[in-house]
């Protein structure tokens, strides 16, 4: 999402608690910063919509937003700064997810979410997608052994390269949804931007990766 | 498809040529009697519209279709024998894929079609879906070494089940599309079933899926 340069942010940003500054000085303590014992990291967290929503769902897990348009995350900032009660297990950081490795410790990640992530149609800029090969391989060492790697996209074509660029990395396919709003799941946030996409019919893909196929006990139940 | 009983349709397929009736008969032979090289097997081939289309446009490639009903087998066989110019590159056999084993050597099939199957949407029938693990099992035992698993449907409940099927089977996941109709693929058929889902505007799910991860020269030129 690009959008005109606000006068404001950057200035907004520095004044900004929420945004964690010195990024690296919390790697490996993440979860001691954030009184928690699951950490998510949503990677282009955009105006924070989602992040915001989950973290007051799931009190008990620390939500951290990455995102690298200054703009964007000054209004996601400000959109905390706005709330009457803010959460305390936030973080943002503002910044290329490329510095994952020097803000997280190896393994100290459980969750990382990536929603909506820009498309990059044109085949010459496919390695900037998030679920390219190289951000794969960078995922795999800040997730924990049993992390996983939560996508959704109204996007087809982005689905389908992600699917394949996985199964490439040797991640197993935890669970799939080629219409993932057909059923309602109250525990994760539907965002204004998802909305839009359901209010047209079309369709929200989503996938579940893991390192490994570790013996799921939820499948007895279903 | 279950369908109302057609009085003529025993009668009809007893003298109808094109239904193969020693099935076991050609086990290891199917490419020497319809001359050809690589072998295509539909498994629920319905009214054998796909089948007969694809017969027509790769007439290289032999065409076999499997269906269990009577009823549905004698319409194919019918449209057949009606057309003004008949294939020789094909046949049908009538009876059940568990039977897959017993009428085709190990590796005697290029490629194999899931097209539109029956999605038994009820849990306790899941084991009857034609992408449930047991007819994976078969179908690698017949299937080429370099052979594949081509699956069409519209339902995607079935969809998503049988990429997690085939996974926990081993499979490589050769392509994926969730909308494969945005794209025209001439290469191959649109039957009239298929262009009524087309026509509705829902989408057509597609995957292949193969043994191994081959190298695949395709990739190279994309």
């Amino acid at each position: 999402m690009r959008m005109r340069k606000l006068p404001w942010a950057e200035e907004y940003i520095r004044q900004a608690d929420i945004v964690i500054k010195e990024q690296s000085k919390y790697k490996g303590t993440w979860k001691q910063k954030l009184s928690c014992t699951k950490l998510h990291v949503e990677i282009g967290c955009g105006k924070g919509d989602y992040l915001l929503r989950m973290s007051e769902k799931d009190t008990e897990s620390g939500w951290i937003g990455i995102e690298k348009d200054t703009n964007v995350m000054a209004i996601a900032a400000r959109k905390y700064d706005r709330q009457p009660q803010p959460s305390q297990n936030i973080a943002f950081l503002l910044g290329d997810a490329q510095a994952l490795q020097e803000w997280f410790e190896v393994g100290e990640i459980d969750v990382l979410h990536l929603n909506f992530s820009d498309p990059w149609p044109k085949k010459r800029a496919h390695k900037k997608r998030l679920s390219h090969a190289s951000f794969i391989a960078m995922y795999r060492q800040v997730l924990s052994e049993n992390g996983e790697i939560q996508m959704k996209t109204d996007n087809s074509s982005l689905f389908e390269f992600s699917l394949l660029q996985f199964q490439e990395g040797g991640w197993y396919l935890h669970d799939i949804s080629v219409d993932y709003r057909r059923i309602s799941h109250d525990e994760d946030a539907v965002t204004e931007y998802e909305q839009r996409f359901m209010d047209l019919q079309q369709p929200i893909y989503r996938a579940v990766w893991k390192k490994f196929p570790y013996i799921n006990t939820d499948k007895k139940k279903r």
